[in-house]
């Protein structure tokens, strides 16, 4: 099913997205950022930065963590954290039924081996620049 | 004002986003990949690569290309990337529209130094890793 990735950003210059967001999701179920961290094969020092910017976006935390233990010890999303998730995913929700007519219709729209890395339409439509191998994608 | 950034990720492994949408109003307006690239400070390469990409993921090419010429001579849009543009920024507009209250109930809760590189809040209920220097941001 063709899914919409959002990004929120913020006049303050902080921005919310699908990685921030899931980061929350996997602190709430294990309880700590560095097996949060491991579920996303992203390291601890990733992950606490992406937490500390969260908790600079918003004026209140969105973790609270117990002292002391190996990397800070456990840490709990706060009720606040619950609340961001919770926006996030209903802005998702919200977003995807609007858009449904126009996703349609641009689903109609696709070349199905596109995935099959197929040749570009062979109509003279676009010239290509010989000095690009054919199949290249944008990097 | 807060802003959505969308990404369209279709189930072919295609996808469109802001950037691809961009670039292709450029080239209607520049009548040229090489000028629209350039009104983007991207590289010619770089902005055939986009356009190449998103001929193979429609169906449709997105661009005819007027034979010969430096970098292939002129570039049109075509009526379908037209369809393309259209489709994606009303996906836009109605997302948009659709998460308004959640945008606003997100917008009260945000701290307003983010930008001015502001301390996390300093109530002990993040305990940060010493290793880390305060201040640095997600890379």
């Amino acid at each position: 099913m063709t899914r919409l990735r959002i990004r929120i950003d913020f006049d303050t210059g902080g921005s919310i997205g699908p990685g921030k967001v899931m980061l929350l999701e996997r602190i709430r179920e294990t309880g700590s950022i560095s097996a949060a961290a491991r579920t996303l094969d992203m390291s601890y020092r990733r992950a606490w930065l992406l937490v500390d910017d969260l908790n600079r976006i918003f004026a209140e935390p969105v973790v609270s963590a117990a002292v002391g233990g190996k990397h800070g010890g456990g840490t709990a999303l706060t009720a606040f954290g619950e609340r961001v998730i919770e926006h996030y995913r209903a802005v998702e929700r919200d977003a995807f039924g609007a858009a449904t007519a126009r996703l349609a219709a641009l689903e109609e729209t696709l070349n199905a081996d596109y995935g099959a890395g197929s040749d570009p339409p062979d109509d003279g439509s676009f010239s290509g620049d010989p000095a690009l191998k054919p199949g290249c994608k944008p990097s």
